[in-house]
């Protein structure tokens, strides 16, 4: 996929570093490049459920915000994407350990951008698949 | 809709009180009975993205867990749910303010209860739409 | 909501009249207006599955269909729509009988339209829901 | 993934011959195994919507029925499914040609499966992505 702002990973620092929900969780951004990015969390005591399991919230949060990083590694310096709409899978439970999500560019449009987005508990070399979303963001300009 | 456990208020209070991350966020509960719940959020610094919008992850949890709440209005006393998937489309997005969120239960079925979540800002009179969800939930037993 | 073509009612009599799998389909116009259209369907024994019940993919072309034209009812001459997405939960089975349809647009921006679709089964004064849909549509300029 | 059915590929095979709707519209089943199922279509004018390209109803039905055969292969004898619900995002449109449609279960539940599908336009060795889906399906006992 075609990068079109060469200071794409400094966007894509700042989408964390200044978004006080993010950094509030403690999400950290990790690997990102053309049409992708990855992220990793670790699941503490306020990220639970009443019955002591992550929050679906947390979960969706994570996978959100890592398909955002990884439509605007695509954006020009005068765009910006807006979340349309997602759907999310949950497709198993945690009580903690670590997180990992990685979102992937799957169509992107002049005006509309597909991404997937899946996040995994990893353990040593073990990677289990807890949730994954598929999301549809517009590409907007700045001056519009 | 018919109510199977006399006492669902406290399972729906406690379902707001012992989940941390809920209280963290400030999510409080309003109304509810057999088949619906309300919640209200007043909108602070802490739930905004980089762009100074209210982050998708904080409609999102809004709208989960107000869903998963309306649907424990109809669960029995040995009975939980665990949602399956969500989709939702975010039609508007705001800067601050008080939210309020309504879900309503589509279908109660043995297994599957499917649940509709709309969160709206109040302002006055006025109610403007921000975000709607439609949310599949499973029917699990408790020593299942 | 706002007609930007007085002749809109032709344009969605045109999405119905000149499809070829809709017309195979035996799928009815209804009533329609500004922001909304409403289908009707005679089930025959060619729309069902292999167990007897209707198969999801008339019920999904039924909802599909009708959201279109209901976005449709909103657009100017030059403009036409795409979807983007869909989401559908299917509530209950049906092996035979009337089934009717209607949409309604939740949010006409100018970029984004999002429609709700739900089908039900008629039965005299009888009316219940077998399936509903959200769908995000791409408003288009035809010379584009 | 692990069959519980050895005769799994005959279940699958009157999945698709007796189902109406599927024959009449001219879905060919392909390879399938523990977890996944293939299909192909050849696109004809009665697959076409109003403005000449293939109906989102074709895609969907593709999706959603090639999903269901992926399920069914890792159901047991007394066992079957029924969809809940699905997503999917149409990427690219076409008006004729000959369509591939691939579907992976990316979890099996006792109770719950989810399969994701994709279809493709094939020509030569070029293969272009047309949609993905994502499908959420129960699992029954045939005497229940």
């Amino acid at each position: 996929m075609n990068i079109r702002n060469e200071h794409y990973r400094d966007v894509v620092a700042h989408v964390f570093a200044a978004a006080p929900f993010i950094v509030d969780m403690g999400l950290e951004l990790g690997q990102c490049g053309p049409g992708y990015c990855e992220t990793g969390l670790d699941v503490s005591p306020r990220h639970l459920q009443q019955n002591g399991v992550i929050h679906a919230g947390v979960l969706t949060t994570m996978v959100d915000h890592t398909a955002g990083a990884a439509g605007t590694t695509l954006m020009a310096e005068d765009e910006y994407l807006l979340t349309v709409e997602f759907k999310v899978n949950l497709l198993r439970a945690v009580t903690g350990g670590r997180l990992h999500c990685r979102a992937d560019v799957l169509k992107s449009g002049r005006r509309i951008i597909v991404v997937e987005s899946a996040v995994s508990e990893v353990s040593g070399e073990k990677n289990v698949l807890l949730a994954k979303g598929t999301f549809t963001m517009s590409v907007l300009k700045k001056d519009e």
